[in-house]
């Protein structure tokens, strides 16, 4: 597997790792778009968010309760933050191996992007 | 309870409602930021992204699944679409229930707002 995100999940690429559980890794954007800009991921490899079904209900659910708790932590849960996933071409997505975004740290502007 | 997206979800005021199901109801967004652009609450009123706790993390995984199937359903899962929540102030929160923005049918930019 040569996915870079599987890689620094695993260890085997060293990332600015800010949380992990059994099923979560939660690590620093190198291309930062606010003052905090972490990004999220299952360990489990899976391309895109249409390549999950429904018995990964819970463990989606686990990636936003992941970006929560550090929000918190960083002590931004209050003043805000915003989640962002992108699936396939026309929303950027890169990285083939699903990650959400939580931005904080400065205002957010509308549209999304 | 006077909030707006549990009146559309419980019928008390007219959505354009494009999918709903025991927990989930999703329907267009009426300022749209894009050609296709769906709001998805869980039925139950929840306030921010902070209020859930990790009894509901299947919940929150049913909101990005319930996108996942109006996507492709309206034909863009594969061209691509973004997924976005916004928690409080600075992410640009306007309606205290919590909803999951998809936008398709465009190119998205980067940073995401």
């Amino acid at each position: 597997m040569d996915c870079i995100f599987c890689r620094i999940a695993n260890g085997e690429i060293k990332g600015d790792v800010v949380y992990q559980d059994d099923e979560v890794v939660g690590f620093r954007d190198l291309n930062p778009q606010a003052p905090h800009h972490v990004l999220f991921v299952p360990r489990r490899h899976v391309a895109t968010v249409n390549e999950f079904d429904d018995a990964d209900a819970t463990l989606i659910g686990k990636l936003v309760l992941a970006a929560g708790k550090v929000a918190a932590d960083l002590g931004v849960a209050d003043e805000g933050y915003r989640l962002v996933t992108n699936c396939n071409g026309n929303a950027g997505q890169t990285v083939f191996h699903v990650h959400l975004h939580m931005l904080a740290g400065r205002v957010m502007r509308w549209p999304p992007g």
